[in-house]
């Protein structure tokens, strides 16, 4: 798709009209006065959180936002291939893939030796390795994102839609067991404050609302790390130019003018700049240099010399700061909070992170935040899971933005030094050298390399050998397969939607899964009919078999060597008001791209245990029934 | 994507809310005085005809529709390769297949030797070849497609609604250059005359209204072939079966109780089954046998012995009588008519070719006639092409359907005759030979082995040497290939949107095109600055250079050994009011999938030119600009 050739328009580029194309904003209407969920802030993590919630029946969701409407221009635009992997799962990775710009390549430019002032192309390298993911890594307007997000949320059977012009402006978390009490504000179109005040009581509330966050200061919390900011430029231009690489990702180090960062964009014709201005002293704000666009042209100018910038039209820019700092936790409870409390206030986002923006983390590790925590909500507020499930959020998502913190401040730091001049130079950095960083920290910028640790809702690694490609912790690398029912080649990741189901992916050992001495068929006649049976415990006495746990076999035979019906029961469910079969939980392996020598599956199978968020909790052998039920009996409580 | 799970419902499946999942009906309102064109019909033939017109600036088109509203339910569900060929151009070939079953594999089935009333699995073959196309063969409800096509409408700058309950009571077509002249009655929400009358003068009229076609009537057309008909019964239904195969495509064949085509529906859960009923009598019709729903279900459970069919709810049926025929020819001029005459009322799909739904053909070809008819008429009515473009579309449409009437003949009486019960036995079938027969005809049923004739718009094959693998009046065969300013893997296919342009692929001599003796670069030089050269011949003054012919280059470079600033201009044209470089134009070979290999492209590298509906209009050497002048004059005005 190729769009923007005479000016940027925010919107859908698919459609002619300009106001059609735009998210509508939805009309000024009273709070409700109770909630389950209070989300402050519609930005990608609460819109992660909100999705999450919409798709689960029966919840209450009030989701506020302090702006007049959508967001239709700027910030973000890196989507990681693990994000691309958590948009199939709820159901728009394809609008994404079809509107954005793919990275394929990154470039690196550093300065010719042989003419200094001049850049040259030093070297290009694959920008994800193969294997990775099965999704790429891609560049879209960060206001599409929330699109998509939007259309997904009226769309479903339990709509939630951001209420705008929305201002927390208390926040009582009482110490006993009642609800949290919010103050809201209404703005007027101005702005400013209208004057009427809303109160909603939440069970939960979740603060989204970025790195000045009113919900982390209504906790006590702040954001702590490095005294000094940086200072950013950056924008989104419309712009001839002879640089050859102009439709690449490109890292451009001058010797003397500075650092840019090149992100082509959507449409074919857009490119944005990041352009690296000065460190900041301690408590200044960048706001005092008085930074203007041209400034930044100029700059962007002079670091691509020999190359010309003729820039047309800026569709977006800013000048901002930003340092490595983090929160010391995501949630109300106190660090010596006795266990049987539990969290009801929590934070994500950069709420809880803030760095650079040179490796395109920030909206991605929120998102992730977001859905880390969005199933969990949604699993105690359907009394499926004990609260103590939700002090994990914190945990997980903590470590991540300390790993997050740490690359950046070295990333960061490599970046911004001036390029080595010579071997005694102990100032500068060898582009080289910040090249191979960058090179090795792919996976994790790609967000695949996120592993969260044993807790109730992870276990141990005693059997992680049985399935080697599928580490506990880090989430469920897909793989080819093809559908036994119907022949079809798909994705096995891909049948994981957000759902807030788990699932058990039942990989067969060597018998014959049709055959009584199949350990793969014992297992489902565990799971089917035992008492201990975490399906049976878990499944409420009206709901289809699978409506809490999804069960899929993958087997080891062609699908023409099998057929679906001689298969256990487990794996061809009768569902619904007819009882009608669902006939795709059986999985075969695809010719020459066999999954169980890919993921090292071994021949004596395994369990694949899969949380709602798509990390994988648990790698147990078939045979281990028990082990199964007791690991799920953790944290999934018994339906009544 | 599942859905249907408790009871089929229309609409948008991703859509929760019943109401909001329909195409909205468009409010009656006053047809215009006067149009460019005026479509008769909104089933798939007039869409594809209206959405192509709405995608072309400037053009006025109605479209009327006896119906209340859209279809919702019932009718064709088989989408060809060739038709997502199609649709990808549309833009909307994503969604189709995210929604729908994909035919991965036929299987055939015939009595048990052992058992003859039993019928067992004889066979299954891949349902389309290796390499035919880079999409596959789809099943869809019929009115998503159309949800489709009304959606590409609305979204358009040229918007396009369907007026329903309009019903055509007249057509005048005068002897004279004057407008045609349509006379249209308002229909009450019972389906009656509400005693409105309205006249639309149109300069051209498309009927797409079906096997009784009043246009036809009008034209003084009829469908000729078989005098009697063949009965058919289909229904779409939820059902449980221990049907092996009820997954996959079945061709079904019994002993003694008939034969029916089994067709898995989108969701995951709902099948159609077409049960051949009684060939009639001449001048019989099918209603006066009373056939009900439970008589259909009766003959497929038989049909299915030993098998179980539990049908617990049908979605849509109906029993309706084919035979194989098919009109004169698809406009209004008389055989004789005189060279200079030009047509000005066409029809296309049921209404010129009527035949049974084995092959599930019917929507497919008649979307084809759109297609094929909808470019001509836009770039007549846009002043590129003269009018006597439009006398292509009879011939070369006329001549689809005498082929696929002969090969539905054939096909019916091997699939309606009984299974061979012997050697001697000369009026059964050996199904083994009907699967042949279906095997054999596979590219046919596809879509992709329609090939037109030399016309003014096709040319002669003296140069399909130079690349074998893009003949001459069929569709142009995509293939991967690298984009050279990304390196973003696509098909080159897929460059081609329905937006009535040209293209000219240029692929390149074995010269590196950045050099002064590539011949490549020599055409380029022709085409941008020669006065005979068709792209400066067409374009208008004040437009971009591809707003007629939009020219691409293959290169054989990999990407990583070219500059696209190093390429011929046209292959980097400034576009738009900033003078923005397109940077899509140029492609290299996919590494291991070579293009210039996989379809036969000389050495001496070959131009191949290709019409705004995908077919190969032309193959010519580079260093022929003359020819290729002189064959965009048969059918390019000068732009004035």
């Amino acid at each position: 798709m190729q769009f923007h050739l005479n000016g940027f328009r925010p919107g859908d580029p698919g459609v002619a009209d300009d106001d059609a194309a735009l998210s509508p904003v939805t009309p000024m209407r009273e709070l409700p006065a109770s909630v389950d969920v209070l989300i402050v802030g519609s930005g990608p993590t609460g819109l992660t959180v909100a999705a999450q919630l919409s798709a689960l029946d029966g919840l209450s969701v009030c989701l506020v936002e302090q702006k007049p409407g959508p967001l239709q221009v700027g910030q973000a635009d890196g989507i990681a291939c693990r994000t691309m992997e958590m948009f199939e799962a709820f159901g728009f990775a394809d609008r994404v893939l079809k509107e954005s710009y793919w990275v394929n390549e990154t470039v690196f430019w550093r300065p010719d030796p042989e003419h200094p002032r001049h850049i040259r192309r030093s070297d290009r390298i694959q920008d994800v390795e193969d294997g990775l993911s099965e999704m790429p890594h891609v560049i879209l307007n960060q206001a599409r994102v929330h699109d998509f997000f939007l259309d997904l949320m009226r769309r479903s059977s339990n709509p939630v839609l951001p209420d705008y012009r929305r201002h927390l402006t208390g926040l009582d978390i009482p110490a006993g067991d009642g609800p949290v009490v919010a103050t809201i504000e209404r703005l007027g179109s101005d702005g400013e404050p209208d004057g009427v005040t809303e109160t909603v009581r939440a069970r939960f509330v979740v603060g989204c609302d970025g790195a000045r966050s009113a919900v982390r200061g209504f906790m006590g919390l702040g954001l702590h790390g490095d005294a000094a900011n940086h200072a950013w430029g950056v924008m989104d231009v419309l712009a001839v130019t002879d640089f050859p690489d102009i439709r690449f990702k490109a890292v451009v180090h001058s010797a003397n003018e500075g650092n840019l960062l090149v992100i082509p964009r959507e449409g074919g014709y857009m490119f944005r700049l990041y352009i690296e201005l000065d460190a900041l002293a301690v408590d200044e704000r960048v706001a005092s240099r008085n930074i203007t666009v041209d400034r930044l042209i100029g700059d962007a100018r002079r670091i691509f010399t020999p190359y010309s910038l003729d820039v047309k039209e800026v569709a977006w820019w800013s000048v901002y700061e930003i340092g490595q700092r983090m929160t010391e936790r995501y949630d109300d409870l106190p660090s010596d909070a006795p266990a049987e409390r539990t969290p009801r206030v929590f934070i994500a986002g950069d709420a809880c992170h803030t760095h650079s923006p040179k490796a395109g983390q920030g909206m991605n590790v929120s998102m992730r935040d977001g859905f880390n925590l969005g199933w969990k909500l949604g699993a105690v507020l359907r009394g499926q899971s004990p609260p103590a499930i939700l002090r994990t959020y914190s945990t997980e998502r903590w470590a991540v933005a300390r790993q997050l913190i740490d690359f950046d401040r070295e990333l960061a730091k490599m970046f911004s030094a001036p390029p080595k001049t010579s071997a005694d130079d102990t100032e500068g950095v060898d582009p080289a050298e910040f090249q191979r960083y960058f090179q090795q920290h792919g996976r994790f910028t790609a967000g695949t390399e996120t592993r969260y640790s044993p807790s109730m809702i992870v276990g141990g690694d005693d059997h992680q050998a049985l399935a080697a490609g599928f580490p506990i912790g880090k989430r469920f690398h897909s793989a080819p397969v093809v559908r036994l029912a119907d022949g079809r080649p798909i994705e096995l990741g891909h049948v994981a939607d957000a759902d807030g189901r788990w699932r058990l992916y039942l990989f067969a050992d060597a018998g014959r899964p049709d055959h009584p001495d199949s350990q793969l068929a014992a297992l489902c006649e565990f799971l089917a009919t035992d008492d201990r049976s975490p399906v049976r415990r878990a499944t409420p006495a009206d709901a289809d078999v699978d409506h809490v746990i999804d069960v899929r076999g993958v087997v080891r035979q062609h699908w023409h060597d099998l057929t679906l019906g001689s298969l256990p029961a487990l794996l061809r469910p009768t569902k619904g008001r007819y009882g009608l079969v669902d006939q795709e939980k059986v999985f075969c392996p695809t010719p020459g791209r066999d999954i169980f020598e890919r993921r090292g599956v071994s021949s004596d199978g395994a369990v694949v245990v899969v949380r709602p968020d798509q990390h994988v909790a648990h790698v147990l052998p078939l045979q281990r029934p028990d082990e199964l039920a007791a690991f799920f009996a953790n944290f999934l409580l018994t339906a009544s």
